[in-house]
């Protein structure tokens, strides 16, 4: 259901061909579609049902997150060739057709957040442009690409906030407002559960990196597991725990179901490839990390 | 107060100096304001007062512009080093800042839509995305730069069509709804007015360049008036004459006005110039464009 709504939403909304083309090449077919599913599983914990107006947000949320990787991908940004196990869409269709399309992308997904009945359409809007515009999202890909040698832990987290968990928090807040009028002390839930969630995924998509038989280079660089291990776990137990008390306290079934998924699966890739993970960490740090997978996800 | 508006609207919005300083590069100083001067003058018609959702409005529109020019002029579009008399964005700060830039402020553009309190706010907001996205202003980037070899008047009138038009549209639309209730014929009657005034002023542009001593190789190429004289100023005449008889209908003094301060200057600069414009067309078709500059500009 997720999917398809994704795919009408672009079906109706670009008719010239080879535009279109391209806008489905960097869409669909669709990664994980992890933003999605938890506009889903908020939807069904808070409805009790998905709605038109969450079919609305996920194609909203899954076009905008689209675009921010077309553009990151550009030569001048990341200078990815590959996304997805497919060339990127520079790379199959050239730059300045990324360029526009990723443009379409992005004013597609404030037309769809428009197409939200809801009453509390505004304020989803503004949480949603201001999340991903100059003081959110953009901001973190502003500040990761500028980083200039060595970033800080505090600075690595805090990119992670805005360009990872700024999306999510966007996605959670949007669906949490579709389902509830607005309450201040459930909106810092919501916001807080987002920030959560984006920093301690990002920073396990981190850790996951270091089960890779061969680590690039650039990642040696800049991954904060192998520059600060006892505080960037530190970090992450913290996010953890705070993830786990969120879901807890508001009671999220789904939403805990699907955390679950994720982080068991993670556990068994820290599991399995343990012997590979250890291996770049100084032997001092070795049993506080072996002993941190064993003890994790305990949802 | 609407230069005032457009930089007050960039102070809250974007916090990072750096960023900021970017952003503020792409909008000001401003250009002609065309835009929100056509705002001002539709609000001032219909208002009769200019109102904070004209502001939000205006900077919306004249930010969203600013972000197409800031897209357009990257090495891999038009590779403009140079924009209204000073070093283009990408080109003083570097491809990727110019990006993100032009990003931020094609969020900015939809949050400062957001902010209009008018109750037919959901229509301009539709209005505003499908006039600037796939359809729209961004169809008209991708046909502009993927024409192959000479275009025919109607590919160049269609392409003026999305690519000017559609964004002066947004602007007298959203002007027009801010003001007045949503009714089917003044609506259609708005909608012409902001195409005959997106396409007329384009091929009036089109002509300014053949008053230029030098034009370049590329202009000579694309120039709709040297490729198509005699259609391209029969397609011009027939704009002009809707755009007089829409002004006319609906009865607008200040959008009069200012259209008039326009084809004057047009005008003035046409006549002062004519030997060096009547000398870019074959003897037969000379004399037909000197009577037309003597004619026209009746408002």
């Amino acid at each position: 259901m997720l999917i398809e709504s994704i795919e009408k939403s672009l079906k109706t909304s670009v008719h010239h061909p080879e535009l279109k083309k391209i806008m489905d090449y960097a869409v669909l077919p669709a990664g994980k579609l992890f933003r999605p599913k938890l506009i889903e599983a908020i939807a069904l914990d808070l409805g009790p049902v998905l709605t038109e107006d969450h079919l609305h947000l996920a194609s909203a949320i899954e076009t905008h997150h689209a675009y921010t990787l077309v553009h990151d991908d550009l030569p001048s940004m990341d200078n990815d060739m590959y996304r997805r196990g497919k060339l990127s869409t520079h790379a199959a269709f050239g730059e300045w057709k990324a360029i526009l399309a990723g443009d379409a992308l992005l004013i597609h997904s404030f037309n769809e957040i428009n197409k939200i009945q809801n009453s509390q359409l505004k304020l989803i809007h503004n949480f949603f442009g201001w999340a991903n515009g100059a003081k959110g999202l953009i901001l973190g890909q502003f500040l990761d690409l500028g980083a200039q040698g060595k970033a800080n832990l505090n600075q690595i987290v805090r990119i992670h906030e805005l360009k990872t968990a700024r999306l999510i928090q966007a996605a959670i807040i949007g669906s949490y407002l579709i389902a509830r009028p607005y309450k201040f002390q459930e909106m810092k839930d919501y916001f807080l559960l987002g920030n959560v969630i984006g920093v301690s995924f990002q920073l396990l998509d981190d850790l996951g990196e270091l089960t890779e038989k061969t680590v690039s280079e650039h990642e040696l660089e800049i991954n904060p597991f192998l520059l600060y291990p006892d505080e960037t776990l530190e970090v992450l137990t913290k996010k953890l725990d705070q993830l786990y008390s969120i879901l807890k306290k508001q009671k999220l079934v789904h939403t805990t179901a699907m955390m679950k998924e994720y982080l068991d699966k993670n556990k068994k890739n820290f599991t399995e490839n343990s012997e590979i993970l250890l291996g770049h960490f100084p032997e001092q740090f070795k049993e506080k990390m072996a002993n941190w997978i064993t003890s994790f996800s305990s949802l």
